[in-house]
């Protein structure tokens, strides 16, 4: 028998997700990976680094520590899984874990943004996993897609929506709310972070599409290089007119390669209804692929939630699993 | 530098799309391989069987031989990528291959329905990879989604277009074709095999649902656990009538769970505008799913062609070049 721990770093929304997955599902889960590699595998999670865990319930305390460096010192946790998010105190801590040797999985965008994906660059040095599906598309195993099953293949256009909340926003306006009213309704749902700028001015899919160019063509973008306009411009008229004409105003992502020119932008679109987002409509996400042998190839699904974003990181973590 | 050298069973369609990829982008591929490993990894196709040389272009004649256990007995070659298809010899040289201690990469349904994928058990036993994303939905990366990035999570239904042919034929007859015609454009496009009945009563479907789900609930069903209805049964008059309802009627596999019970169909069903698989017409493949934890979550792409289908082998074959 063979042990896979995890030391999960944040317990809020994905990390509460991934742990009431893997309590429920533990048994299934371990009988299937030790079916896959012939070998037994017990995993669970060993500890959970959290910053007051007096606001936890009872029954996951005594997993839960304040000292994240505890959990990187101990030499029977394999795996980091942060989900912290933020740029500072989880890059450094993703860095810390690698350097010890551990495997890493995250969903934060904008760490990996930031850090032009450096980690990867240093878990590749290390040996080490260094996996990231939940950064980009929720349950849309986009990154898995992009990197493995089209590994030989070329990405000619992608052309997605990968913010679930500005989508919720504007589907909301369409439906007849104001910009307000639309906000108010997507920040009572959780769909908004605590600074809504970063999903409203395109930030947070600015950081998506920097990770989806470079797993399609090998270059990690700066901001500079990414044309960014938020919904905030998007005027109720503007809706409303698009509406007349039979279109729908979405924030698309979009990369364009023609010849030895790479355009990226995050922008407003209307979108007739032919196009393949245009029925892609509240917190759904979904990417329009195509390709240079594959050709067109369409995924859509949740781009939010607890659970749902906690499949994609069990996703990541089951595969490192499997691997040893 | 490490040599990963490819034993292709078969130069037909998707065969040649494989040899026609990998001489295209041998140089990139190759490049990525050796940037995820960290080794230089140098992949290529060492030895091709077919039945008569004489059929094929002068330029890859020289790989080719028409025996096959040249290939199977050959040290050198790592991996196996059976493209015959049909379920003897195919099948028979699969075992072989795993038996040599090669990896084995097939397109190949009939052959996993027919023996229950018992090749899996042997892969595992002799420690070889087996893989199969190929066989179902072309460009689509079911097989990979079900098994790698949903791992943790259980699957409730899934409702899928999973034959391109049939596809095509009830699109066709749908604006205005006869079956004859229909027909007949299908075999010109190459999409029907040399007996049409495969694909038009239904048992490429099948195969096809059994593949998934094994892989959805760890059961693979035989065809007695299949329900299945061709499409030989539609009159012109049941699509013209479904059109007036605005409805469209596709052959659809069915996977449903309901508490203990196992659901499973292959039949054409009456779609209305609002099912996401209304929209799927010609010879493209989907399939919705409806997960546990992650919610739904759709797929659509090419579900057949050279180019395309040799993509999803290809996806297989650099996997298990990438984990050595």
């Amino acid at each position: 028998m063979k042990s896979f721990r995890i030391g999960l770093l944040g317990f809020g929304t994905v990390g509460s997700g991934v742990y009431r997955i893997l309590e429920a599902q533990r048994a299934q889960i371990c009988a299937r990976l030790s079916e896959q590699t012939g070998t037994r595998i017990d995993l669970s999670i060993k500890r959970i680094f959290v910053r007051d865990i007096n606001k936890y319930d009872e029954s996951v305390r005594s997993l839960m520590t304040t000292d994240a460096q505890e959990l990187i010192d101990d030499p029977e946790i394999d795996l980091i899984c942060e989900l912290i998010g933020g740029d500072t105190l989880a890059l450094d801590l993703m860095h810390r874990a690698l350097a010890a040797d551990k495997h890493v999985v995250t969903a934060n965008k904008m760490a990996i943004f930031t850090c032009q994906n450096s980690l990867a660059d240093m878990a590749r040095k290390k040996g080490k996993a260094f996996r990231y599906e939940a950064s980009v598309m929720g349950v849309v195993p986009i990154i898995r897609v992009l990197k493995e099953s089209l590994a030989s293949d070329e990405v000619l256009e992608l052309c997605a929506i990968i913010n679930g909340s500005t989508n919720f926003i504007l589907t909301k306006i369409s439906e007849g709310a104001s910009y307000e009213q639309a906000m108010e309704i997507a920040q009572q749902l959780g769909y908004l972070e605590a600074d809504p700028s970063s999903d409203v001015d395109g930030y947070d899919a600015m950081y998506k599409l920097g990770i989806l160019t470079q797993l399609s063509t090998g270059h990690f973008p700066s901001s500079t290089e990414i044309h960014r306009v938020g919904i905030g411009t998007i005027t109720a008229e503007q809706i409303e007119s698009a509406r007349a004409l039979g279109q729908k105003i979405k924030l698309v992502a979009r990369l364009q390669r023609t010849d030895d020119r790479l355009l990226l932008s995050v922008q407003p679109e209307a979108l007739t209804s032919e196009h393949p987002l245009y029925a892609i409509d509240g917190s759904l996400n979904a990417a329009a692929l195509t390709m240079r042998y594959a050709g067109k190839l369409f995924l859509s699904g949740a781009g939010a939630g607890s659970y749902e974003t906690a499949t994609a990181v069990l996703g990541d973590i089951l595969s490192i699993a499997a691997q040893g």
